[in-house]
């Protein structure tokens, strides 16, 4: 259970199979950095491309194709005190002829005042002069490499994680990954201040991190798409578009998960799912959506 | 501000331009009675055809289009003490292969305690034998006369409401609808003692209400789609296909409504909604799925 | 087999349960004057309401629920030498961000030469000037009264047919639709000198017509969706959104076929379409938009 | 204008930034050989993985990103007699609660009849004893190195091209695809014998080929999307999900061509558009499906 310190010096824009940082084993420890989505880090510094460059990746001893890497997110603290988001909603997230009047799309800053726990606009229009945001940090891209040698971009997600710009990837979630790689090729980065669910706008507010999390393989363990967990819920993740089938991955996992480890067939499962369930969006922004299915483990734990 | 009880005799299966069965005055508080979705009354008598026949319409006095009605939802009493859902999920809402293994959908029945506030299956198989689902009462399928003299099946929803099975149009919130005909003409029916986001079993928990509602007339108000409040949000709701489309009605709505009542042009409102929105998905069942965009309270009042 | 002459009075933008204005018998003929998607008609005289006003219902005697309604569009006509359009692509037949710069849509005039049998600009941009485009007459709008009373826009369109805007709705086609209503209640108008496929800018050339159509009734026969057939393909057609979901409606509306009248099991007709199927896109403009699944007769024929 | 003929020996399943095969100049012509997608050679002999295996890929002297790659497709010749499909239409192209009675797939064989050109049943069932299907070879998986350093499973497909399965892709039609990797480097397999539109049992007629075709690099041509030409329309080639998305790339795409290289703005694009377009379904299985956006030249030539 060895606690590393790893400081990157070079960055991916895609989740592939790419030479690993570092070698950790089953339970380590792991605290390193994450530039911003830009690729600016602490200083402000650009020291690498865009979109949402990754740390990583990390080389997780023992995890095989077939087995599954379960990663306790455990720390994200901001490493500056600005961030940047857009200012404009996407333009696929309104109606299509109210596209004709929306504005250009700049980029604004905030500061983090960590103190206080709330981010604030430099230059807010009149209207936002005072609106606070309350922190709450989170990974927008993560994941390992994608099955059959594919280097996929920072821009998008699928079975593998990616880039899901969801807000409950937050501290104190366990997320779970199908490992495609030998070693898994654990990579990270694109960390929000926080989050709007579905990421309108296309941007959490970015900014660079330190990040600490720990590592687990669970051998033999076979899933499909992204799990989770934190305190209140169990949660699939299904990356897809449209949303639709964003929804039909992740409900079809659940209905793996719920038979796998709680002994709930079909029935069982649906008529608990059927009103119980809850759906987050995770983003509606980026090449493949993101929906996420939870399940209340005060459900569960009442079975 | 009259109180009136009205005990209705017929229903619609349309929301449409019907005659009216009570006139009611702007402030006037309605308590009636709604059968569930397949007719069954409080004595479990089938005395209506499917799907989730309506009480009403109830002709407001002074709505006219280009107005928009008001609803305070005030209170859903299960006026039988049994409910019913189907138990297995509906096929479009998970992969499509899995389908093939999908067992054929029962109707089941669920016991309703409303001293515990729980409902619990009446033949539960040995894994739910200790399900107990805390209710939440809400309504599926209200809304008042679609534009253009059109009559559209409660089985599906749009501009004017209809079948949205949204699990947060529950007692204690404020919904307000565009008018297309004189007089609002509202419909109400499809009470669930509580459902999982997007009733994705077909149903919640069917049963039939006594429900206590007020009306009142926004003059020279216009809405293009749903909206609601409660004590924590304000919220837009898009009906359409696919879910995509939802968020992108209820996301311009959004935009409309924070720029008319809280003066926030687009940059601003892109703003707030890209770090703070909430998104929940009402219906993926219905022929019309729902998405609702929410924004805190507490963020707008802080402006 | 009586041959009917109907000069329409009255005009109806929903198709519905409306009162007949004719009542026709098992293989009669019609002819009959249908007006522009604006109402306009031979004389350019506004008569009717937007959108796509409809001639008719006409009651088909014997046409009861459960049966199918066979037309036979015999002959389309224009009464006018003038057409219009609109002339800028929908917002959402292109990329969301292109829509920033799409400029604003204007209705154009376009002669109709029908000697020469193609259509001219009246006003051409320098680009255009000898712009011909052959003429190819076609109906945008019709159906039948829909199921369960409904009365529907004539902006969309559903199993009982409506504004599909498939270009293949030609004279010398026959079209089936499912009975929901007594009589059937067939409705026609929003005639087209021509069209592209998807209709994508929101028009084919409007203009008025004179139709001849034949009804007939198919007792006992049930379908789901519109069907058609010409001299070269049977097909279906499948009205929702987005197109998947109408190319689903509409691939599970041929396998029926296929299986009743050709007794091709499941393995045997995906093995035909799997290599021969063709898919033409009706409609990408109208809320529902429509894709029609077609299997040459010269394949069938063979077997 | 080298005529190279190129034998392979390693095989790709991804689209990618690989060791370039072969390097071949501007004008110059290759014949080479493709396994089928299941990596089965002229022989039968399984010599490559799934899916889709490519041969190359070839390193066009000259071409940088930002040029366009041309590739005239000049002949596809079955190296074997037999090919195989799936039996059963895909799951997700039918309605989803038809899916429960939906056969299992199997693989079938057909016999290839070059001298009769067309495709039999090895095994029929009684009702296609007499199945013969016209042979139309066409590719179903080609195209460049994707953008970014990207390796993209050829299961898939992307503005790069990839996995699009559309019928339009037989010899006599030049396609053009961006450049986003030095030499463009082409990649190429999954030839079919013939397929329906959508491919929607997952294959067309599954065999391997001997492939001719011609590279020219067009400098300091920019697109964003596959384009292509034959005798009788240029095209553009939209690939994503849903189908609706695969429409809007692609008309995006022809509206750039059309302003372009015809010197049509907006208002005169869609004017010619909205009478004369034509979109075909490429597939509609894939990860990605694909729509193209087809005009006839015979328009394009008259103005």
């Amino acid at each position: 259970m060895a606690r590393h310190r790893f400081i990157p010096e070079d960055y991916h824009t895609t989740l592939g199979w790419h030479e690993a940082v570092l070698t950790v084993d089953d339970g380590d420890t792991v605290t390193t950095l994450t530039v911003d989505a830009a690729g600016q880090d602490h200083t402000g510094a650009t020291v690498a491309g865009r979109p949402n460059p990754q740390t990583g990746p990390f080389f997780v001893a023992g995890a095989e194709p077939g087995d599954t890497l379960a990663v306790d997110l455990l720390r994200m603290t901001p490493t500056r005190l600005v961030g940047w988001t857009g200012n404009v909603v996407a333009a696929h997230v309104i109606d299509p002829e109210d596209v004709r009047s929306l504005p250009a799309r700049e980029r604004i800053l905030w500061d983090l005042d960590l103190e206080a726990g709330v981010a604030r606009l430099q230059a807010p229009p009149k209207a936002l002069e005072r609106l606070a945001v309350p922190l709450d940090p989170m990974l927008g891209c993560f994941g390992v490499a994608p099955h059959g040698g594919q280097a996929i971009s920072t821009a998008t997600s699928g079975p593998f994680g990616g880039n899901m710009d969801y807000r409950g990837f937050r501290p104190g979630v366990t997320v779970y990954f199908p490992v495609f790689a030998p070693g898994a090729l654990f990579h990270l980065g694109d960390g929000h201040a926080v989050q709007g669910d579905g990421e309108i706008v296309g941007n959490g507010i970015e900014t660079s991190f330190e990040v600490e999390f720990r590592v687990r393989v669970i051998k033999g363990k076979e899933i499909e798409w992204p799990r989770g967990e934190n305190n209140e819920f169990i949660f699939t993740v299904g990356n897809a578009r449209p949303l639709d089938q964003c929804v039909q991955h992740a409900t079809s996992e659940m209905l793996r998960w719920l038979a796998e480890d709680y002994h709930l067939d079909a029935v069982a499962a649906s008529t608990v799912l059927g009103q119980c369930v809850r759906y987050d969006l995770g983003n509606i922004y980026d090449p493949a959506y993101t929906m996420v299915c939870k399940v209340p483990k005060v459900v569960l734990n009442s079975l």
